[in-house]
């Protein structure tokens, strides 16, 4: 059974390991500082697909499949299969969930949907339902863009702290007590609404959340910054990392050189993507595809955050709500 | 731990009780025939509100409040809130977890998601994961229809095998080893595509994944349809209906007077619903509001159908892809 530790974290007792995972990604993340890292790449957004919305599916779908066969697993080895992603109706992970017939339940909580899958799964394997759950989430600028902002097409010069949201994938499958990375805690965040209504500034708009579970991450097992080798935020931007930092020094918690938000890393130094990238797939590339590849970083926090966006409710005048979730994994060496 | 039994199905180990529920229902709902059973109702469908979205918001955040003031519990007595409802990016869920601040997992699986709901809920607890957990569901007609089809100012009439979107909320409370109905097993649905592209034709849509689930949920518990008191599909609709009957007697189930449809029971002979009601909240204000409370349905199969549908997809003729989710509950009377 798991446990509670303090006032927000769970504690969980069986070893939930990440035993295999794949990443996808588009043309502008292959270019990129890290593209050589993602499992697939492509070089048009199109994927070679009649539309954005099915050049999406074919992410999050082969995603899942490389991930599988990193492994060496068929579908019909999954029990439960979790995903969302940002289209509305999440249709990406419905459609993917009907590809691969895999039992499935449809999570939300938009770019912090990665880590959703991560606690629901883990969840799942600590109550004994199932022996394997693959977790998937995905993004792709041009069909987030066209719902959630204006077509591209229109041609407007999105403002200095705006974001790009991330066109890939990133797929997990989960086992309890196997070897691979070990998610040990999780923390679910609460949903805040601090007023921010300009649908652009998705940093300003989520870096409280994420304050608030790292917080409580870290209080609830008594630990500090530097106990961690990596602190991972999901898409903060340039904007939003700054407040992450400004909030956390007034509350006297302070964020060293091992703190990093994939938002900001993943494009590197390109000013096109203004304060950097996000979308469901930014923590997934990043934290898959490259940080838990690299051995030095042993204990690890990943803290995806979620702006929960409506277009319907923005245009009548509401704020953007957002939260963060939280897990730490433990990365040590295979013996 | 909870257990495998079969190929699809989750026997639960704890006891997980729903200690308390409440529903919330918007006018259509208070005048037909199950009205007086909801713990509250409205006399118009904006609830008072400005916009069918605050007033779908309201809808949910009374059904909660509700749920825990009929067990004479806060807000802070609860772990973590699982929601999910029609609108895009799930926003009255979001909104209603800003406003009650508990941790929030988001969910999505249309009119499924009251019974994916208790399906993640049941398993947090069975892993420990805190002590009470609470799950909301809710929709809104006006407020889906203006989104999935089109604004009903336009006056469009809808073919006869359309259903009326319940306009209400339902919610639960869960926690372990208390009294009231136990959920025993559940079984997550696949996601079928059978090629349904009218998007008001959801009850064939939906018919063959409640088909799969009930299916499933029987063979696995090696049980038959007349083992059980009740058994209840969410919002399949007389077309729906007619469908999962004839497919079920095609694999050799026959479903007898214990088989009943939310959506067929909600409005009674209303002939302005057309085939029936539908919507998130229509299984769990029929379910909470009604079944539960009738202590003759002591073993009750519960299969919350959902419509995948997504109007951009659809826009681009692709299929509506649907699911359906099955709890087993037993509603024993208090010893």
């Amino acid at each position: 059974m798991a446990k509670k530790v303090g006032n927000w974290t769970y504690q969980l007792d069986t070893e939930i390991n990440i035993v295999s995972s794949a990443t996808v990604s588009g043309p502008k993340e292959k270019k990129g500082p890290y593209g050589q890292y993602f499992d697939i790449t492509y070089s048009e957004m199109t994927c070679g697909e009649k539309s954005f919305e099915k050049a999406e599916k074919k992410l999050m779908t082969e995603a899942v499949e490389k991930a599988l066969k990193n492994n060496k697993l068929k579908t019909d080895d999954v029990d439960i299969f979790l995903a969302g992603d940002l289209l509305n109706q999440i249709i990406t992970s419905s459609f993917t969930a009907s590809d691969l017939s895999i039992p499935f339940l449809g999570l939300y909580g938009a770019c912090s949907t990665f880590v959703e899958g991560l606690i629901v799964g883990s969840t799942l394997l600590e109550a004994g339902c199932g022996k394997r759950v693959v977790t998937a989430t995905s993004s792709h600028y041009a069909a987030a863009e066209r719902q959630f902002r204006f077509p591209t097409e229109y041609g407007g010069k999105p403002p200095g702290y705006s974001q790009h949201t991330v066109t890939g994938a990133g797929s997990t499958v989960l086992e309890a007590n196997k070897s691979g990375p070990k998610i040990t805690h999780f923390t679910v965040g609460k949903v805040l609404d601090k007023g921010i209504k300009d649908p652009y500034d998705m940093g300003s708009a989520m870096a409280p959340a994420a304050a608030d579970t790292l917080k409580n991450i870290l209080d609830d097992t008594q630990k500090s910054p530097e106990d961690f080798d990596l602190i991972l935020t999901g898409d903060l931007g340039q904007v939003g990392g700054k407040i992450l930092k400004d909030l956390l020094n007034e509350a006297g918690y302070f964020l060293g050189t091992n703190y990093v938000d994939c938002g900001v890393e993943i494009y590197g130094e390109d000013p096109s993507v203004n304060a950097g990238g996000s979308g469901c797939a930014c923590s997934a590339l990043m934290t898959l595809g490259y940080y838990l590849k690299q051995k030095q970083y042993k204990k690890i926090i990943v803290v995806a955050t979620g702006a929960l966006l409506s277009p319907t409710t923005f245009q009548q005048g509401e704020a953007v709500p957002s939260t963060a979730h939280g897990v730490i994994i433990e990365n040590k060496e295979e013996s």
